[in-house]
Parts: C-alpha cells; structure tokens; sequence
C-alpha cells in the first residue's frame, strides 16, 4: 500500500529535510496562493518520487462555490503557463484520460473547449475575425482500452505530422489530501508517464521523449482511499495488518477512490477554466469571453 | 460524524443483542445468497435505526466483471420483486436521484430501461404484439434543484392521476463496507424518505403516505468516507480528535464519498439488471431478451 | 398530404382574404421584426386552422451564426414574454417535446436552463443571494412513450400541486418555409394540443383545460419534407399523382423532415436564448448573465 | 444545384447507355439483396462521377423496424467486409464525421462499439480470453474544426505507426432518393476523400494516398433538400428558376437535409449493426454476442 500523490507540493511535504537540488518558494497573487517547488537534482527527485523539473501549484477559490470562472484564478493561470511555453509557432493540446470515468475526464473535456486555429487559412481566418491566431491543434488521446494505441503514440505521432514548439497536456490528478480537491491547480514541465500512478507505466510523455517542451497542466480530481486510510492510521499512531487493510481498502482487488459528492461539477468547472486559461495563454489579444463564442 | 449505511444487512451487524421483532434468514439460490431481515417492532426498528419492514439482500457477482446481466443475479431479482408486487393493477416506477451526479445516478438510468405500457391502447399494443401487458407508468424524478418540486411531491402528484397498487423506486444507496459496493442488490417495503441519510429529509414515499405498497430498489455505490475512516480507526483500537477528523475527511464541508474507479461502468450495469428486473417481474410471461429491444 | 406549419404568421400568409377577426401587425424593435397575428372569432380560426388567441412572431439573427445570445432578441423575447405572465406568483415551466430525437429536443435542453426557485426556503434563498425570486417550478414532461402518462397528464397533476397563476411550455416547431428554421421565435395565449401536428391528438394543454392563462414559447426546427415538395411544385405549376408523391416522399410510412445541417447547434442556442429570456422575464430584477451562474 | 449521391448504386440508374468498363450484378441473401457495381475503366468512373473500384450494397431491413441486429443483415454485411480486407494483420478502423452534428455522427458512434485489441499483449490476451485475436486499432478522428488537424493527416500519421494491412473507414452518406434512408448498407474499396460531398476536398483517404487497401463502409443517413426538390420537378416535368429553388431551398446558404424523423435511432442501430460486423469480420471465430460483452 504505497502513498500516491501527483502534487509536488504534497511530495515535498513529508520529507524531514531539504536535499540539495530542492528549492521552494511561495506569493500571493490576490487570492490566489502560488507555490513553486523547483527540482534540480538526481537526489531531489528521488527524495520527492518526482522527475527533475518546475512545479507550480496555484491555490484558487473552490471550484464548487462559483460558476464564474473570469477571475484572478483564471488571469493566474493563464499567466503563468505563458510563462512555460515558447512565445510563437503551433502548440499541441492534448487531453489525457478516459471521458467514460468520471474522475478521470478532466483532459478529454477541457480539450473540447480549447480553439483549434490550426486548419484556419488565411482567407477564412480573415472572414471570422481571427487573424494573427497562434496555430494550435487539439488531441483528445482517448485511452489505450478504446483505441489499441498509446497515449504516448497518438501523440509522438501528431508531432511528426505538426512539428510544433511545445505540446501541452490536461489530466486529472490524484492528491493525497481531501483539502486539496477542487481548489487547487498544477503546471509542470516535467512531462509525464501515463499510468504511472496506477502501476502500468507506459510510453513517456515527456520532453526528452518528444524532443520539445512538455508542459502539464492538471487537477487533482481523487484522493486514492488506501492513502487517506494509511495517513489517518499514522496520525493516530494506529496500525493495522497490511491484510486488514487491503480487505477494506481495496476488495476483491478493485481500485477505491475518494471524490467529493459534487465530482461531475468539479470535472466540468476545472475543465472550463483549464480549457480558457490555454486559450488565453496562446493568444495574448484576446479577452476570455470572446473564446466562448468559438468553442 | 454518524456511521451511515441504506443497508439493513449492515445496520444489523453491529447490534449485540438481538432485540424482540428483529428475525433474520439466508438461504443460497445457486450463486446467489439472500439475506432476510425482518424489523417487525419499534425496538427492533430504533435499534437497528430503519422503519419496520421486510428487508432482502441479495449478494450477486461483481457487476463490473461481466457484462452479460442475463443469469442468476437477475432471475433471482425478478422473483424476489415479484413477491412484493401485487400481481395485477397499474405500477408506478419512479427513478430517485440525481442524473448529474454519477455515484446518484442509477435512479433515472434504471427507470430510463423500463418498459412504460400504460399509454398503448388495445389496438396498438395488439400491433406491437404486446398484447396483455400490465400498465406501467415511468418518473425519473429528477432533483428538487433542478425542477422545484420535491420528489415525494412529484409521486404523490403522480399516484393521484394513475391510482396505481404499487409504487417502485429505485435509488443509489450508501454501504458501510467498501465491499458491498459493485455487488449488492437490496429490496424493501418499507418505503423511503429522500435526503434522509444526507441530512434533509423531505416529504416520505412510504406505504403510510401514498396509501399503497412503496417498493424499494436499491444498489449500494458509494461509502461515506467519514463512515469508512471512523471504522477503520475503530478496527485499529485508535482515535481521533473530531476535529481532526473534520479536517480531514470533510474539508470546507464537503461531503466526500468513496467508489470503485469504474462507478459510472457498475452504474451503468446495475441500472440495467434492475430496469430488466423490473421488466420480468411485471410482465411474467416476457423473456428478459424481449425488452432490450423495447426500451 | 397537407400543408402543415406551427407559425400563425406562416398560416395567414396564403389567406385569399383577410377573415372578419383576424387582425395583423408588424414593428421593428432594432434589429429584430415583431409580427403580431390576433385571432379573435371563430371564423378567422378555422380560416386560419388555428385556436383564437394572440401570435407574437420574432424574426431574429440567425441562431447559428454567432453565440453571443445577450443581445436583442434576449431583450425583445422577454419583454414580450413578460406581457404575457401575470407579474407575481408560481410560474410552471414545461419542456415539451423528446430529449432523444435532435428536432424535438428543444423543450427539454431549454428546461433544463430554467432557474427552479419554488424549493428555496428564505433562509436558503439569502444566503444564495436569490431574495425576493417568484416561484418557479419546472418540468421535462418527457413523451408518452417513455412515461406511459401523456404530458397533459403530468401537467394536470403539476397544476393541482402548484395552482400556479400561469404555465410556460417551451416546444420544436414545424414551419412551412425552411428560410422561417433557425431564425424565429413564436410565442402564443391559445395553448397547445401535443402531438396534434402529427395527427394524433391528446390531453389539451390550453387556458380552458387547466383553468389559467398557458403562454407557449416555440421555434420551428423543421419542415415536414412533404409540405416542402408539394410547395415547390404549386409553385411551378406543376402536379404529380399523389401516389408518386407519397412513394418519394414517405417512403415506408417515414416522416421525412428538412432540417438545416447544423440543427443540433441551432437547437443548443435556441434553448439557450429561450431559457434566458424565461428567467430574464420572471425574475426583472436581475440581469441575464445572472443566471448563467445558477443553472 | 447538382444532384449527389455517395451511392454507387444510384449513380448508375440515370446512366442513358452502359459505358465500357462498368459492370453491375445483383444476388439474393435470404431477404438481403446483395448489388454489385465494378467501374474498371476511367470512362465508366467518370460517367459515374465515382472512382475505379468495387462498390457493394446492401438492401437491409429497415433499421428503425426492429432493435434486433442479429440476423441475416450483419452476417451478409461482414461476409462481404471479410472478403475485403486481408485475412491476418493489423487493421485500423476510422470513424469519419462529427460526433455533434447526429445525421454525420455515424462514424464516431459505430468506432465505440468496435474491439479494439492491439494493446493487449500476450498475458494480459489471455487472461481476458481473447487468445488468437488480430491486431485492431480504432480511432475516431473527429473533425477538422475541432482539431486542426484533417482526418486525413490523422490517419497518416496512424498508419506510419501501425503499419496496418488494411484501413477500415466508417462514414455517414448521402443518398439520392428518401426511400434508400435506414435500409441500406455500402462497402468500396476506392477509399474516400472527406469533404468532398460538401465541396471543400482534403487530404485523400485512399488506397493511393496510403499505400494500402482501404475500405469505406458507410450507411446513408441524408438526402439533400437540393437534390430531392430537383428530382420531384423533373419527374413532374416542371422547371423553376435556379434563383427561386436557391431562396426556397439554401436560404442564407444553409444546407438544408431530409432525414426521416427518427434519425437518432437510425445512426444508433446503424452504428451497432456495422461495429458488430466489422468486429465478426476481423475475428472470425467468435461469435456477434462475445463482442457486446467487450465494447
């Protein structure tokens, strides 16, 4: 039973000291909290269970209490994936997990919003008023049980035909704290390995492998139920036979998570503002609202 | 924070004595085990915290694991609901719960499978060679959010039009065990009252209030996660400060529930075991096969 | 075959002569046309094949041409809804129509945008922000073949539980000229008998029937493939037998129906701008992005 | 105002004289019957407005009659599929079309349903029983709006991954006549080129184009308006102005189509019979039922 999150802030948590190659800062940004957790060493990214990269973790207001997206979260997140990909040239979006699991449709649905401009010639971007629009293609990979395909090959794949500057992926993230669910917002450029979390690693999705930046973009979705039991154990300094807790943890074998109640609400608010933040990080002009009519 | 389980089975286990008018039975029916309760006085009904009533259990395979619903699991559905019907008179099926929320859902995705015959007249039913068929009537409920008028208002509404001898429901439920989820079917005449487990009850849909038999279906999809910690620390011999587990099992309020990763595929089967359930036990003469096409 | 459009102004365009109690007018509100048809004797609703009563026609900007719904046709459809409901008490809002033939879904897509306020106690309603809401209650009547109970029914059954001073219906509606599809909104006092279009007629949903005012809100999604032939060849001076006519254009018994290609996005911003202006003219107080937020 | 058909079928009825190099049979299948179109000569393709290649078609049951897709319609539809494609090695199966606009989502709903089967390596193969199964992989390209990418470039860039023997597309049609709507079944080898129905031709999809035999399978759903009135006014033997049948038929320029009214259940049993018929004819041993259990 091994402790699971995807969040580097929550790595960097536990460890009783800082290795070298380890930096952490942390700024306000109106409401919003900004963490960054920089991993520059073999020792820290073994010390975290993280690949060496930058890690930004944003602290925005519940996504479950507003249905307004337009706000500091938004501008936060938009500005600091800027940030992380190259000013000019086409950018691949690629929407990570299985639309048919609740939990893990957060890529595939906010892939659905992001504006694909690449097919948009010069003539007809003209014609709707799109002119000077970045090239961006869109990718929702689907998953390896539906297509007999990698993730990881759909996507080196599209960047043989696109050639593009940088590929941006959205996946749901599992925490290892409830708290953490529903407010909170990672950008990485570490890349990623699909399925690592759930013990099938497979084709590398990551910057060495594509041969271009790689940036995540992700939201915790789930808190895995054998982390949440594990940690309130050690907190009570409790224990229980691995045996026990495998029999109530994970029955017959099946994998339980924990979600809050309102998950379908959370997936389709975080895929919202995921979706508006890559739109209005690639094209600078551009005010929010005017990606709602086009997408 | 309350231990909170929709199964009788489950509220049973804990008790240490066994008061007056609580009997309980479990025979074998092939792979199948069914469980009895019987809560036949107010002792037994305050002890065991569910209204009097007949409470059956049924321990069927994993749905997850096959998608053939077509065996055991259902023919032994179907006759145990049969036993609770009156074999002749119009049925009122009404689908509880929210179609938004996933782990809510299998009310109105059950209801959306069975077959509604009321309306056929003689002529035409005679044409869709669907002579004979008792009447049936179909209400996916839906939310007091989304339509502003409480489930119990809708059905009462209902049986005043259609005056029927029994009214079915189906519903989500919530288990104490993670095991239970994915594998249990449970069946009652108890009636239900909506929103009680989640602490806003709402007008009753019971034999007292609707003034005929209230079936009720059900198959356990989420554990509270309040419910499982709270257990699991009990198991251990250890404890928490409430607050403490406040903080961590119900940050900012939420109410966090735990599933199976595939709850939208158990969602998925079970609605459909217990709409063709429901199907055969209303339409004796029918084979389960003939209603896929119909529905 | 015959000539079949749910618009009145479509109805009294191929009038010879100009009935005694029929009466017609036409403004602009900017840039969208008002036409007015009043039918006031019996004559002129047999002249007319339609009920006495008041037929407001909107020629509006072509749904699929932009997604910005918050313009003219929002503010002109609502002041003209809000005519016609009385200013204070329940209002019941109904979707007619099947949420699974694309055509005939915009009743329930609309409904579902629909702020349902009727269930907000004054304390939940202050802390939502939402004081001094009318009463609002709303209902996807489904189709008969899926209920088993007409949507007459339903409604009846709604009425007697909300005694609501009036009830909204939202349906698709066929016209006779494709250049009236994805352009027009028509809203009516005279109520409507279901399915009486295509001939078979139920339960009345009219002032009479439910014993206050019904203000129907529509847009024609289709033209009966039929309507549209036989139009053409009147135009042409030509005829073909009506066998012939019958074998090319109902072949099998089909109702063949024209619908613009894009009708699945003309039907989402149909629903969409007709929901708004629902909520826009019951609650005046508030502004249309209010809403958004809400539902 | 042309007329169009992507039925092999129906551009040869109005053909005057039987060009050379265009060869027609037709044979019975129990109730099924089986045409066959050979154009072999480029006079004969350009007589036909098609290209070179074997065209076959099915006269099905009507689709909308019966929820049964287990007869003779999918045994004849994947005996003919199977003598197309080669009888080992992997093959990549397209879903053409745009999953939100319903008579074009044929494709994509049909690609869901279909096994795919090139990730499950040999272990995993048999735990699942599905031993000896061929190497499939599934991809439902979506549209070019939506991605920017071309269907096109999407499957060449798959089939540089695959190397598959043989590519499979699934597409929705447009028929000339109402009466060939949900009653009929196409399969060609000459591959298709996306777009160029609706004149804006891209990146082909053809046997040329990919180095490898491609089949297209494909299920009428459409009739245009255009070409519908156009064929009643000449069988009448009457004219009428291009201009007035533009303003009657394309106002505004939308493209008008007929479908039967019924459409949605139509592509959704389409899409079933095809997926069931192209998993039987890549896996020959197993039988239609086995696959339900997988997709």
């Amino acid at each position: 039973m091994n402790f699971r999150s995807d969040l580097a802030l929550e790595c960097r948590e536990p460890l009783r000291s800082q290795p070298e190659g380890l930096a952490w800062s942390e700024e306000r940004r109106g409401e919003i909290r900004v963490s960054r957790v920089q991993v520059t060493s073999a020792a820290a990214a073994q010390a975290m269970g993280k690949p060496q990269g930058h890690y930004v973790t944003l602290d925005v207001p519940p996504f479950g209490e507003s249905a307004d997206i337009f706000g500091e979260a938004l501008d936060c997140a938009a500005r600091e994936l800027a940030a992380l990909v190259p000013p000019a040239g086409t950018v691949l979006v690629v929407g990570l997990g299985n639309d048919g699991i609740t939990p893990d449709a957060l890529g595939p649905r906010c892939c659905a919003q992001v504006l694909a401009t690449r097919h948009l010639g010069g003539e007809l971007a003209k014609a709707a008023g799109m002119e000077n629009l970045r090239p961006v293609a869109c990718l929702a990979a689907g998953v390896l049980g539906r297509t007999g395909m990698e993730s990881g090959e759909w996507i080196a794949a599209a960047v043989r035909v696109l050639e593009p500057v940088a590929v941006i992926t959205i996946d749901a993230l599992a925490a290892r704290r409830l708290a953490r669910l529903g407010c909170t917002v990672q950008l990485a450029d570490s890349g990623i390995i699909p399925g690592s979390g759930v013990g099938n690693a497979r084709k590398a999705i990551t910057p060495e492998a594509l041969g271009r930046p790689v940036i995540s973009v992700g939201v915790p979705t789930v808190v895995d139920a054998a982390t949440l039991a594990v940690d309130l154990l050690e907190q009570s300094g409790a224990q229980l036979p691995e045996a026990v807790l495998r029999r109530a943890l994970a029955p017959g074998g099946a994998q339980m998570m924990v979600t809050p109640r309102e998950v379908d609400l959370l997936i389709e608010r975080a895929a919202k503002l995921l979706a508006m933040a890559i739109n209005c990080a690639l094209h600078p002009g551009w005010q929010p609202e005017d990606f709602l009519a086009l997408v």
